[in-house]
């Protein structure tokens, strides 16, 4: 869970960085960033920020802001019902982010959350900056995280159903609780 | 047709286009903006360019670049086999668009271009700034026009099919026809 003032505060940062990255985004868009803690109740540390741009039965596009050193945890699209699954390219638009998907071991520049490395199973790394975008087909496994600068990205993708991911911590639980101080 | 000059021309002022709208693209994404006539042979007058950054069999996004009142001729996107035809948003980076879809006739900030008025026929204006989107449901006819600074649009979609688009124009050609000087 979150406090109403995290989730401002979480908020008002991801939008002022989705605005000096270059993205134009409204008042009324920037309210209705989506302050996500996996039910961890550590946001900081594992969560992310989303803003919907685009939201239809077909397809989907969000601008997706990771805080310094926050990371996404290790998850994939799975089919629902007629749908193969989520299929997504992410763009950077600002930062670094180091990305992680199934292949032989490379990891290097990324860290591992405390007592979560078990959660952790993709280790490939890709890392992006600002013009690199990666390709992910439905069910692929894949984990991402900022450096100290954070990043903005755009998740250009086929229909989102966000509340049927599925994540490697059984403890994630991706409808977010908020609740008052 | 176009001449390769003119192509290339075409191709870089996009390119710096992209650029001063904040959008990130390397050499190679400059290299392979579509440059499109619609078989007019007066680019100027009526074209677009067109930057693909994610093409695949399910969803498409595009950079679209309108030059200095430069006109979108009006078309469509018919349905394909099982799909129902391609959806469509597209979000204003830089510049003015003006936008015309059915509904009342509210023609106000744009022109037609000359001899051509009977290929324009829808008439209901939307005048779209940075920031501002529009959705486009399959087989709706619109078409969109630059005011004198340009323009430089997100286009994001289903599937997209460029060559089975369908136009009011009966002269237009989607196929680009490049010949040496």
């Amino acid at each position: 869970m979150i406090t109403r003032a995290e989730q401002r505060r979480a908020r008002k940062r991801a939008a002022q960085m989705i605005r000096e990255s270059g993205i134009r985004v409204n008042e009324e868009e920037a309210d209705k960033i989506e302050v996500v803690d996996f039910g961890l109740s550590h946001l900081e540390i594992e969560g992310v920020q989303v803003l919907t741009l685009v939201q239809t039965e077909r397809i989907s596009v969000k601008v997706l802001v990771l805080l310094p050193n926050q990371t996404e945890p290790e998850h994939w699209h799975p089919p629902v019902g007629e749908d193969p699954g989520k299929e997504e390219t992410i763009r950077v638009v600002s930062g670094t982010v180091c990305f992680y998907v199934q292949g032989e071991n490379t990891f290097n520049q990324g860290f591992l959350v405390k007592d979560k490395q078990k959660y952790y199973t993709m280790m490939h790394e890709i890392i992006l900056k600002p013009g690199d975008q990666i390709t992910l087909q439905p069910g692929e496994k894949h984990w991402f995280q900022a450096h100290e600068d954070g990043a903005v990205m755009y998740g250009f993708s086929t229909v989102a159903r966000d509340a049927l991911d599925q994540f490697t911590d059984p403890d994630i639980v991706r409808i977010v609780k908020v609740v008052d101080e």
